[in-house]
């Protein structure tokens, strides 16, 4: 079954052409700077890429180019825009109402709109690229897949946070966790790769990135995960600075004389690996650095591994112990440094790993010894691919 | 040795009169109300008590009716001022500058005065405290015990936090955790109830309390603490709102239209147990209400613990396991339902407690059954002791 992949924001769309029975992806491409200056068309499949600028002034002027090449003589892959069965989208907030992915309808747009509360400007790029593709596509079912339905599972103890009651109430406010469609890629498998039982395993997923992120997962359901109410929350990332005192915040905004804009700007771009280490928000330039003696960068790495250990820690509290450790994404499937310090400081836990299977980069693998009390896989997330597949499962039970 | 404790806040000012060496409090009292209206003088030795109103416009006049009544032939406990061999202050900030405390001197009010920058109005009244007895037991040495000493130890990977460097390296903006007093009694008194090498073991210390922080200690070295530059972060607390996403308090502040003061106020005063249960602050109030089925009292029972559960989860982490973990303060001291909760939650680090022995209050015990893999404590804290002692230890080093 061919699904598109959508994941519009306010400026870009990137895409995937996925076959979700033989998980495979036939296209993958992005299109660029829509309605901004020097707009660029990025395409390819396994014969063919293009990459050149184009006129994109709309999101719809951007999906006609998409839509045109997929049916391109030499470029394109399919005959009839009918052979694609369904159009999946990623929509970053499904607020407190969407705990799965939904078959879009008007009722599911205006839920789309009013679950972007937290995060206003992803979900109503999310939804221009859900009305456009509806246009372009008359009859082809819609499939709107939440980053934050597959933590809907988490009790409240681990959702509220312990403000004001009427927060909660009025505003939904609340730990939602984001990705999650990369959290239920990487379960999905490992719970196939476990020796345990998937209907019970205790399992930790961590998602080590631009952006990371982890989870704590019983039998399949989320109980736990790291980023709050919004994706700042949780390990210190890329140029995120994750936890902190509530109070720094304002006390940042006064030292700077900033607007409360201009504090969320520090918080979320000029913080987390690259505020620390001054050299840059991409991991393999910080260890670089720090193999080449930068202080700044070593401590950056050391307060990254020390953070993910304490988080880890928290959550075989919170899942009363530990079968299963994942890594997975940039960091997690490539930096062998950082998975074997990770390992090191949880070797409490009975965790042991193979020092030879860490070596492992962006493949599938067992880390741990046979001795080890705990598993460790490499799982490479594919959020695309989660899209495409739980699309299809919306399909199929819209069908039955 | 007699050593007047004095605790100063912008208003009041705590005391006792406490013998060092015999580990024993003499006299206990406060002065209320200073400079405003209605002002309130409180006294206790074993044989005479005294509660009533006393004109106090300043600091100097509480210290003026504190030393004149120490001296009281009816209800004084000296002869003479010659009696006190120093006078401890608590200084609730010692910013990067004091792991130890310090002999009142010229510089170190200087530094007193500069760590203050992050609790001004704290430090400010503390060092009034200093001034005001320099002037009225001159030739009597003061000693400044800090909040902060304790935790002086913590490596930099736990107190730094994920934002640009500059606001260390500028600001010393870090984490520096509070009432270590509390946690250098109870970790001391630990040294000396444990089965282990009082030189390496892993102690978890829960101050659970209105206030509520934990500490990571191993070998008497504080490792890591919940509280952080300031005192809101960490476990939600009587009207604290604890660690929560950084985003939070802008949104907050967007909402209501409040300024940074009035959010400050929002997360400082109305929110933990008192924001979440919506009937008191006080954890016996809430247990009372949860038992009659209140269900947001029953939640905030729920979340303090797993916080709780996770703290500690995350510091057997930092600590690569766990000897021994003390609960004290009002809560840790008496509360068996949240001792209970916690220690159940921990099952699976092989902690493992005595039902009848968790009934205890208010006083030293252990928990732990003889199987468990780790000590539990309860220890009945004394912030006041330990400045007393650890102010006798100054002059000590001072004379040698």
């Amino acid at each position: 079954m061919l699904i598109l992949v959508i994941n519009s924001g306010s400026s870009s769309l990137k895409f995937q052409l996925i076959d979700s029975e033989k998980k495979q992806m036939l296209v993958k491409g992005l299109c660029e700077r829509i309605g901004i200056e020097e707009p660029f068309f990025d395409y390819e499949n396994g014969g063919c890429s293009i990459h050149e600028p184009r006129q994109m002034d709309t999101h719809k002027d951007a999906v006609h180019i998409l839509l045109e090449t997929l049916l391109d003589p030499e470029c394109g892959v399919i005959g009839s825009l009918d052979e694609i069965a369904a159009v999946g989208h990623r929509v970053v907030h499904g607020g407190p109402h969407f705990s799965h992915p939904a078959l879009v309808t008007e009722e599911t747009k205006e839920a789309i709109l009013k679950s972007s509360g937290w995060c206003p400007l992803h979900n109503q790029a999310n939804l221009t690229g859900i009305e456009v593709l509806e246009k372009a596509m008359p009859g082809v079912p819609q499939v709107a897949v939440f980053d934050t339905a597959f933590h809907q599972t988490m009790p409240p103890e681990a959702y509220m946070y312990g403000i004001p009651y009427e927060y909660f109430e009025k505003f939904d406010m609340r730990r939602y966790g984001f990705h999650g469609t990369s959290h239920e890629f990487v379960t999905r498998r490992a719970a196939e790769m476990t020796k345990h039982d998937p209907a019970s395993f205790r399992l930790i997923t961590c998602h080590l990135g631009n952006g990371s992120f982890f989870a704590a997962i019983k039998g399949g359901r989320c109980l736990d995960t790291s980023m709050g109410l919004t994706p700042l929350e949780g390990i210190m990332m890329g140029t995120r600075c994750g936890s902190i005192d509530p109070a720094i915040p304002p006390f940042i905004g006064k030292l700077g004389n900033c607007t409360p804009d201009e504090v969320d700007d520090i918080l979320n771009k000029k913080s987390g690996m690259l505020g620390i280490s001054g050299v840059s928000m991409d991991f393999r330039d910080i260890q670089a650095a720090a193999a080449e003696g930068n202080e700044r960068a070593r401590l950056a790495v050391k307060m990254f591994c020390y953070q993910a250990i304490k988080i880890i820690g928290s959550y075989i509290a919170a899942l009363g112990g530990l079968d299963t450790l994942v890594f997975t994404a940039g960091v997690g499937e490539n930096d062998e440094m950082i998975r074997k310090s990770i390992c090191d400081g949880l070797a409490y836990s009975g965790i042991e790993i193979d020092q030879e299977r860490n070596l492992i980069r962006r493949k599938e693998a067992i880390l741990s010894t046979e001795d080890s009390a705990v598993e460790v896989f490499v799982i490479p997330t594919n959020e695309e691919l989660s899209i495409a597949v739980q699309t299809a499962e919306v399909l199929k039970k819209t069908d039955a």
